[in-house]
């Protein structure tokens, strides 16, 4: 049972969402930046990334979550989104991919500077200001989901097929809109 | 120098934020709906969790900030804000803020549930439901917001009363005009 009383017997974050549409309107409207802005990362990458640091995190809820999202935007679907889980050194993805993979594990670690090497290594393989940027703040901002939902100690879904279902309602009408069609 | 090019200038977040004012949106809203938006902890109390886990968090610049808008926005000011970093148990503060910053500093560190016990001595002070969720949310997006200032190596401010300078503008104006006015 979760710390504090969730009366829409919602699992995760969606639980408390619904319960505090005050507080989830920014953190979606963050989700929705930064997840399925225009930036130039693909939004499957940065579902990735989510996923990897919530992975990470130790938080299923979010992992689970974000795992569906990159699945449903990424030509290696859930098989690739494992595959990086497990060891994103040994997956199938870009160089740029993997060395941004790697920031955003630092970032969840320790609060401390990103290392020279980790940033190096990212530019060498190509990414620039703007992805770096955007990698820092997506696993940041999973520092903040994956700690709401896992400090508050709410209820993984009861369904195996809650997240690929979340997936459908994420890739077609973003976020905002999973909180409003679950109350 | 930041790990990234800041052409403006400014340091710590506001040099992060008027670079990207598309995610500069939502981490705005999300501090004014915290800090400033219609909980029951004070605005002060809020921005004490705020300074307390950024202190723990080893960021100085968000720890400079938010210890001067909680001392502009508490009857003790800097005196009573610097006894709270220094030692929360020996400062003069409730017996419910005190039971509420031990949570705060569970969240901070490893990502796992808060305990049983700093939610049970929470909950005996006289805090509710609500307010052991927006001290947990509170928390988990100072880790966000520490993380993005600190991972990414920016600068801290060169001038001594640079924070004190930005508590006036958000005591009066709120997040986001703070950005406006640095631009």
């Amino acid at each position: 049972m979760a710390h504090i009383e969730i009366t829409n017997g919602q699992p995760g974050i969606t639980g408390l969402m619904i319960q505090r549409p005050d507080t989830a309107a920014p953190l979606n409207l963050l989700a929705e930046t930064l997840l399925r802005g225009p930036l130039t990362l693909s939004r499957g990458e940065r579902e990735l990334i989510a996923a990897y640091t919530s992975e990470l995190n130790t938080t299923p809820f979010c992992s689970g979550s974000h795992s569906a999202f990159a699945a449903a935007q990424l030509e290696g679907g859930h098989d690739l989104v494992k595959s990086v889980l497990h060891d994103p050194d040994a997956a199938p993805i870009s160089p740029k991919l993997r060395a941004l993979l790697a920031i955003a594990a630092e970032v969840r670690g320790e609060v401390r500077a990103v290392s020279q090497e980790a940033v190096a290594a990212a530019r060498e393989a190509g990414a620039d200001d703007a992805e770096i940027h955007d990698t820092v703040l997506i696993a940041a901002s999973f520092c903040l989901f994956n700690r709401y939902v896992t400090c508050l100690d709410t209820e993984e879904p009861a369904d195996a097929g809650y997240y690929d279902v979340s997936a459908q309602r994420i890739v077609e009408h973003g976020y905002g809109a999973a909180v409003a069609s679950a109350r």
